[in-house]
């Protein structure tokens, strides 16, 4: 009912962090597509844990392992099912916070929705989840480069940094922050180091752009080819705000500078439509900003809720991420490829 | 497959603006709840043209005609069926953009997408269509009350001019911009009517808040209660950007400035998680921001496409709104509460 | 939740017998289809009530009015909504059985369920909710007809009395019992005629085939082509079982007899399999039964339980079918139309 | 897209028989419910290779390992995934079949949807994917018991051997056929053994009961109770037919011997409706027959057809099951289960 993302194109997750392992089905395959999966697994380690000095250092392996769906190395048009072992499982870890209510964290809410919280690294509130939604995109990313379609997120903001100098998408994996400028990564790296030092967490956000997206994909009224994408991009965890084209700044713009002017070929002068015009694509590059808000959980001591309705000190400690947006962009790249994928098998069956 | 929102209270549209009728079916509705039927049509006055002199001035009376669903002024249970009759064609208003596609309209990615479409008053694309989502909105509020959920919403900015005075919620509808404080209302009047003179439009943005949501409802993953609420939002036509809580504020907070601190009774002391932690709902009030681009029918000559390939200059014409966020209140809150009432009812199943 | 049925191509219905009316949204219609409206009506007029001396005497007109989703005689990809008004409201005529539960009518499971029930001539649960999915099924029917596919149902059993003579699909409409075999038909209808004269009823059975249905339709694990079919079949009001290809025969049958031998072009020398192997159609004709209990509302009194858990004797009476079948193949077709043009519809997915 | 059952507790299935594991993921669990694992597995057993003498001798242990959804002994309301390791691959078994469409198989109709067909043992077609459903039905099974739902299925008939004994359910797993009367049991055993003898295999049928459903479970129109436990069974490998409550038969009856006529407590004298009315359960038992056909494979050989178009011997070997029902009976418990929990669930949305 809720662990399923996408019509045709559909990936089903499940697993906690301190289960024996997290893991998935993708249906709606396309058949006879060669996957490289060693790029799959590449793609994991981009998002996993102790990658680098400014992210969290926890170790995870995050190996996947595929259990159908390939035939001689080709998708055969029947799910494939995966799983990622949980192998770095300090339960212990958590103790401290078993009958507490973390502030900003999903404890409170899950515990009044199901009563039955796996209160372990956050049950299946965790972001380790999302290896899940990387393993899924990475196929995506592999078909849609197939019929040309390319797409990529970096990190644009860190607290008050922004990225000024010129955007660089081969800088993007050449700096732990994954910023598209390798000066202003450095910015941010060293902003982001400070941070952690005095046990505290920052926001940032990361843009995606998506290339060569064939005209005509997304669905007229509810399901606009943006409310998709900016649904895929709000359930990731800590996602605050979604913006696409001229987005937030078009509150203060008029019509007359908003509109994309045409051009004799069909692509427009300006692209403050985002690639997007009444939900459908119209072939310009789809380009879209998501927030995200600083982690929670801080190594400072902090006052809480506990279950029995009392007021208490919480320790700070445990091995989390000063700043989210570094593991965050193959997340984002997931979700985009997985979105994408699916309204373009969606369209195939606009004509008969 | 694209008409429909929900997953158990689902609402599924039809209609063009120039067809016989628009209309829709709204299924799942839970049994013998009492509906006022004229507080459902008030609903439809709000959202409907002509209303005031800062909107478009096309005469559409928008009567909903309900046809089944109801017994005994109560619901069945059955699927309320319901149709507005189109009384204002006009059709040869749209004679002069048959073979044109307007800038930033839907009309060029409609063709390449269907390649059979009905040119006039934009068809599908029409924001006419919005006026199901107020039936289906209106009805799904009044269920809501009977389980204490309030909600409103109200215009917070148009172009540069911010709500700047206290928030009163009285004062939406005591004013043509329904913006929630009088002195701040009439300026955005003053201005939208500035705007319009230059045969210009402009952009604007919306804040809804849900007050007395219970704890519980939204899912864990993929169907994050703001993750539904963003794609609802995002799904309303002219709609370029979506946040709630602290929203893109939260990419400049520090962690120890963002985390909401928990009173004894499970409230926080603040409320930068918008009333939404891991998707799930926590009691506090959820809000979100939506930005709404400058409407792009504009009064002036504009260069743009016909489909011949040619560029051509379009003649500035037509009846239409300066400013898209005074009809667009009650359709946000219509979505809102369209979106709350299928996760409480989601959430009845969470336990046996 | 329950109004809808398809995947892409998606009927959605409304209405009560005594109601406005009743109608429906046709969503994921493939675009640029012309489409005959009076074939429409023509096949509403099969299924409509008055229609030859041994169906129900009600009059009920049946003219669908379409609301939506054409463009100069073409579907334009977008919903297509309709309506057909109810027009002979006789809901005096069903005073007698306002708190009463008819004996193997929903009265009682409708009470249980929704407690709210629309007692006039079975509100939601009246046959006359089929009219809409014969509306669908004849524009499927037309979208078919562009690929090869055509289908056809027929009348195979009344009562102890079994089709013998050869099968002839031209005689089908040719006789009021809708009987493949012109002799038969007579046989048919006479023993309805003396059913009716007693005040009694009795059941039937209709076969449907489709031929020129391509291969690979069908999904592999649960929406196998014949487990959707059969879902399509057994929710036709009064249906108490299907089979299809050797259906219940294959029970006393060897697999060395049951086996489908191949000819050189993969059509087979057999076709126990009825068209489907696998869940996936081979090409060969899909055939199918369907059986259909007695209409249980009899022109005879009955001994029966009212709300107020009292047996009381109901008076017999009212316009009713003695045998539903002869009324129940337009609807059969319907349903597979709508069935088969889904996974058409599916199917262009699995390659990309 | 097709690998799923069910809206709230939904069941979703991958694995081939030669790849590394099948498995699967159940969403929307009731949360709070103990399961007792071990029955999982006693279940799982039941539908397992090489349990007896008449049924296949292949060697899987068929041992489910859970991965989620469990915290101290209970369900947590997230999605519970599992996998069953493939163990018994003998892929050399199948290579006289690698390039050969087996008669009655669906290798002829997964090659023309697919074109990359796992050939080894029937891959996504194998019936080995039921024992994820099995799985699935056996948690579904014990959250119906904490609501008092009880539900068993055994085999009426074998050949032309029907059960005319007495119906004991607690013969059912004293006898390697499954069914509920021993000296009937013994017939059908040594039937079974002398076609197995023959190197020929039969068809069979299974009688499904559940009693205890609570009234009001079903929606009203395309969701009937009986269309989806239709689809459920008719989903299962080699079914042909389903029929409830009176079935087939009630095409030669009249309405006056069919109807069921109230005893004051809402409960019928007779239960030809099967348990339900209208698409909804009215408080009797819920009861149901299924028809297999003779499994395909046979231990002879038989004329078919290869990839190259040609007509070629295949050698008849493997090791198969001469009767597909004793191991049926499982899976069709598991699927009526699953489809009883599921609308269980749903009915809780009914009423606000």
């Amino acid at each position: 009912m809720s662990s399923s993302f996408g019509t045709i194109f559909k990936v089903t997750t499940f697993g906690e962090s301190h289960g024996a392992a997290i893991g998935g089905v993708i249906d709606g395959v396309p058949t006879n597509i060669t996957i490289d999966l060693d790029r799959v697994q590449w793609e994991l380690d981009r998002r996993k844990p102790g990658q680098s000095s400014i992210v969290t250092q926890r170790k995870e392996s995050d190996v996947v392992q595929f259990m159908s769906g390939f035939f001689d190395g080709k998708t055969t048009g029947t799910p494939i099912g995966f799983i990622i072992q949980n192998d770095d499982q300090k339960s212990k870890d958590y103790d401290h916070i078993k009958d507490v209510y973390r502030p900003s964290h999903a404890d409170y809410t899950y515990d009044k929705k199901y009563g039955n919280r796996d209160y372990r690294g956050g049950g299946r509130s965790s972001a380790r989840e999302t290896a899940c939604r990387v393993v899924a995109g990475a196929i995506a990313k592999q078909i849609l480069e197939t019929i040309g379609v390319d797409l990529f997120a970096y990190v644009d903001q860190v607290g008050a940094i922004k990225i000024t100098g010129e955007v660089d998408v081969n800088e993007i994996d050449n700096n732990p922050v994954r910023c598209a400028n390798a000066a202003d990564a450095l910015k941010m790296e060293e902003y982001i180091k400070s941070i952690r030092k005095e046990g505290d967490t920052v926001g940032g956000s990361i843009v995606c752009e998506i290339h060569h997206v064939p005209p005509g994909l997304g669905q007229p009224v509810f399901d606009k080819l943006h409310a998709e994408l900016g649904k895929a991009m709000l359930s990731i965890n800590a996602v605050k705000g979604f913006e696409y084209g001229s987005g937030f700044a078009c509150v203060e713009m008029k019509g007359s500078q908003h509109n994309d002017l045409f051009n004799q070929d069909g692509s427009t002068k300006t692209n403050h439509s985002g690639g997007i015009q009444g939900g459908i694509s119209n072939g310009m590059a789809i380009n879209m900003r998501i927030a995200f808000k600083p982690v929670a959980t801080l190594i400072q001591d902090q006052e809480t809720l506990n279950q029995q309705d009392e007021i208490v000190v919480m320790q700070g400690k445990g091995r989390h991420d000063p700043c989210v947006v570094p593991r965050a962009v193959p997340i984002v790249e997931a979700m985009a490829a997985i979105t994408i994928l699916d309204f373009y098998l969606r369209n195939k069956t606009t004509h008969l």
